[in-house]
């Protein structure tokens, strides 16, 4: 037993008191049933019961309520409410953490919003979990980039290339000084480019690349698939001289990404697809913020965070917060690298280290570098000038005026932001 | 290589022509980057391109758009789009099937509501993944009730009962006639009350219990945690003559379901806490009608359905809907159990038959039996006398005149529904 405990942010909006409201929510994730019950003690209560720390109403949104929300819309507040829930409810186990911190409060018809935003977790998480095996410095020592951002690119098409072009595309981004290439979340394991197929094509590719320059750059294999393949999956990249594997994490779970990690000998590449589907709604959900932490205490190495200007629905602010988020330090866990991706390219790098500051970024092009008008090579380039500029402080205009593949690539995709 | 294909549901709403926007959706979910690629033959988009299957336009709702929606307002309108995928875009894995129907879709700010809501999966997914192992009959047979409702209730407080006390509530509920009994979501495998203490609680009971009536009620007992725990768990349950484990879906994951459900003796009965975070929204997320064809090929024996008045956000039409959802054939699989839970009493009997239509149900009753006015005993003879009256034919009154318990029950929990 001890008196560690959870402190859960969420944004609630309700017709019932506020204060009413976060106590239903706190008994619904606690001791709580529709009834009092025999045997349902004050001691027990007083034990179990979660806590409301702080209570902070919030101007209304005008966003709809949530559907079968109950109560007078007139009466409708919103609210930022801390709860504090006792470690012991659950233990140090992230997924009994999350049904009580996430679990059916989502479906609480008093609330017409209800959003879990933050966490606070106690040292006994870092103990369970190991977190990131590499984090920033052993990808840079893994890539042989010990400075600067680290420029990768996603294969395109997603998917329907042959090995032998995959080969040849990665062959070409090689030698351009590419540092970390990966699959596309949609190229698993289907029957046209299996992972073992690709495998064998791309990694005798960077090898021979390797062997010749010392340098090899990080292909990100997507293993994504059952959790009783992830084991074999891995190892099949690993035999082959492969450095990094790609997990969707919202695919194999949390704790699937945590059982791989407990298995893993290389970085695990953390691809956020279907994380709008939590994330996105103002009204419902698990905030970037929340969850990044939860990926990273499961032992993500990189994670996506999207960059701005990106073809999602983010704000640049969002994104900027979830870079920030990803690079708080969390419980003496080995730092996590944020993945900027979608929509990137090389006219983006000054305006994002301005407002993140730091290089230690795996900074993903994927149109920006295939879709150079001088070819990836160019692309890539492109990309590292772009970022050695911003690095040193230059203005812009500095680096358009020095690198002949900033400027092409602003040719076809737009000025570069300042 | 085959022709076959998977279709699936979304609702969307969208300021773009309709018709762009399905467009959109399915390129980013098959083929496509922010511009045409390299290599991106006429061949590779034939063959992996997502192919719109129909489109029809909805009336709005007059919910909010989603955050970062763009294009203009007065614009917008809502359809159903059906999308058909190649199956070897990804195969029949689950995982990789999620990435493609459930990815980054639900980012695209395109998009002023996107939600996952059917699919159609062809047969390779059930040769693939087994599916439900004991299902109705199987759970039938472990709990000697071959016919009739199924009657379980919850162990409430939902966490802090000491050991003995949890043994003294089972020997009564056993007595009582129950057929089931399952952990609270809450109740992991905390340092109070740690899952090994509860089974060795549980079990002497149950196993005295059947010694001398040859019945033993279904205990559930939830087992959810790290990945790496699942089979010990299992294992223990089993090992103490448990026929019944619990699962959180959404805190292992569908792939840590179906990870359990290859190891799995017994059946798996499947929560669904946390379900409302993607369901809840009429603008975002992944229905229950679509998510629940993914728990039942991951092997869920038994799934959350709510039941009708219930304390959470959904109209009895939507639980309704839920329930002919899983009992609707998949595949070829074993049939899952609907769980109705959440506010039931004996007085929803009547109410539930006409509409279901089965007593392939296990009906949960926390605080209704519980809380009966004459204890735990009369809580099951009023849900046992109901749901046999109903099953009859009966009237409500029938029931009521014929059942003190049933009587005293509405004296409680308000009148029987009709």
């Amino acid at each position: 037993m001890t008196a560690a405990s959870v402190i859960a942010t969420y944004i609630i909006e309700t017709s019932l008191p506020l204060a009413r409201a976060a106590e239903v929510l706190a008994g619904e994730q606690s001791t709580g049933t529709f009834v009092r019950v025999e045997r349902e003690s004050d001691d027990v209560r007083a034990r179990f019961a979660a806590q409301v720390e702080s209570l902070e109403e919030l101007p209304l949104t005008g966003a709809s309520a949530l559907p079968g929300t109950v109560g007078d819309p007139a009466a409708r507040r919103r609210a930022r409410l801390r709860l504090r829930f006792p470690l012991d409810n659950f233990g140090p186990s992230l997924p009994n953490l999350l049904a009580a911190v996430a679990g059916n409060l989502f479906e609480l018809k008093e609330l017409a919003a209800i959003r879990l935003v933050d966490l606070e977790l106690p040292p006994a998480f870092a103990v369970r979990y190991a977190g990131p095996q590499f984090g920033v410095a052993g990808t840079r020592a893994l890539v042989g980039r010990p400075s600067g951002a680290m420029i990768g690119t996603i294969i395109k098409p997603s998917i329907g290339l042959a090995a032998e072009d995959l080969a040849e595309v990665v062959g070409e981004l090689a030698e351009a000084g590419i540092d970390f290439i990966k699959d596309d979340e949609l190229q698993g394991n289907n029957p046209y480019t299996p992972l073992e197929a690709r495998v064998k094509a791309v990694m005798p590719v960077l090898e021979r690349y390797a062997d010749r320059t010392g340098r090899k750059p990080m292909y990100a294999f997507n293993i994504t698939d059952d959790i009783g393949r992830l084991e074999a999956n891995h190892d099949l990249v690993v035999s082959h001289g492969g450095t990094c594997v790609m997990a969707c994490i919202n695919m194999v779970g949390l704790a699937g990404l945590e059982f791989l990690r407990t298995h893993a000998e290389v970085p695990i590449h953390g691809h956020r697809a279907m994380l709008g589907a939590i994330a996105r709604s103002d009204q419902i959900g698990i905030s970037f913020r929340a969850w990044q932490q939860l990926a990273r205490l499961s032992g993500a190495d990189h994670l996506h965070t999207n960059g701005i200007s990106n073809k999602f629905y983010e704000t640049d602010a969002e994104v900027l917060d979830s870079i920030a988020a990803v690079r708080t330090p969390l419980l003496g866990l080995t730092s996590t690298v944020p993945v900027l991706s979608s929509g990137q390219w090389a006219g983006l790098a000054h305006a994002t280290y301005a407002a993140v500051g730091t290089t230690d970024l795996l900074v993903l092009s994927g149109g920006g570098i295939h879709g150079h008008p001088d070819g990836a090579a160019a692309g890539v380039a492109s990309m590292r000038d772009a970022w050695a500029s911003a690095e040193r402080g230059e203005p812009v205009d500095a680096a358009y005026a020095s690198s002949p593949a900033l400027r092409r690539a602003a040719e076809r995709f737009g000025p570069v932001r300042v």
